[in-house]
């Protein structure tokens, strides 16, 4: 018996490197699970393979900044001159349809999810060790060692901001750090800020019925 | 990876009748745990089967005031004239061993774990409802019926003190009872108040030796 009706934030964030999209994919596989995936919204042009609504919200710059303006992201950056973020209407219809809404950000979002969202889950996925986040980012082989030395350097201030999360998922697997979010997951739905009015509420209405 | 080395306590509280034991057996049945079970100590006699050190630590009533008085109970109190409690060394040391001590605990008991452990994770296990609990309280079939009043009027004025604990856990089957404190347990080990310091230490050694 569930408590907790309404879904779960769940924010999967860490340095650039480190394996979110991997973590993330593996725990959608997972079997019993009611995850949704919020997709992101971009002012950057599709590549050719990439279909709006799935990817990414292909929207122009201007549509992305009225947004903005009005309040209607829940977070978003610029990276390289274009806007990344996650539109705030989807996210809220999703968590009271009772949906566990996933989202996949920067460690820079996921500071604008804590101020807004307050029972957001934010969860850092961090490397095993510096030298592993290291060897992921060279073995991409796409990227000059001087871009590879500056994510290392961007990863270390953002471990510095980690004390804001509230759980550190350390990536050693895939399939254990996806594992360990579903234990978290299923953790928060019993947590009892979150649980103690409905149960309350359901021992009222047998007490009556009595 | 686990980045927390300390054992946690694991408090498993609840109303009389809740099945509190059937799901903490059920939860030591798992695999792939460390959990162990902390002895209460009592000033009872021990029955035909009971062992000391195995259902109980047996002491007189002497030695358990002086445990009292020297701020050596963990937690404790008195039913029908005996005391009931746990001795706190035996935790302390478990948990600096890296087990996770289990103490199934009246709520009396868990009130005063929270003063005591503020880290301590304290999960209120509760009745899908109150015709259940009274009718597990009623299949005991050993008491008269206005005992069961008074313990269903009891566990009425225990719900009160259910906002006290981290955790609500429905126990609708033992099954999925035990696997929620499992999850919670996991859980409880990722939290970024229990990590951050290690994993800082952690990367901070790794920023050295390279």
């Amino acid at each position: 018996m569930k408590l907790n009706d309404r879904g779960l934030l769940i924010v999967i964030s860490g340095p650039s490197g480190v394996g979110k999209g991997t973590v993330r994919s593996a725990l959608f596989q997972m079997e019993g699970h009611d995850l949704v995936y919020s997709v992101s919204m971009t002012t950057r042009k599709p590549r050719a393979n990439e279909v709006d609504g799935r990817e990414y919200y292909f929207v122009t710059r201007e549509e992305f900044e009225s947004y903005i303006n009005e309040g209607k992201m829940l977070e978003f950056a610029e990276f390289v001159n274009n806007y990344y973020g996650t539109p705030l209407d989807q996210v809220t219809e999703m968590l009271e349809a009772g949906k566990e809404v996933v989202l996949e950000i920067e460690v820079q979002g996921a500071t604008q999810v804590r101020e807004k969202m307050k029972d957001a889950v934010l969860i850092f996925i961090a490397p095993p060790s510096m030298e592993d986040l290291y060897r992921r980012l060279s073995s991409r082989g796409t990227e000059p060692p001087e871009i590879i030395q500056a994510r290392i350097d961007k990863a270390k201030r953002e471990i510095d901001l980690a004390y804001m999360y509230d759980y550190i998922v350390v990536n050693d697997t895939v399939e254990n750090a996806a594992d360990r979010i579903m234990a978290i997951i299923r953790a928060e739905h019993a947590k009892v800020e979150r649980t103690i009015h409905k149960y309350k509420e359901l021992l009222e209405v047998n007490n009556e019925s009595k």
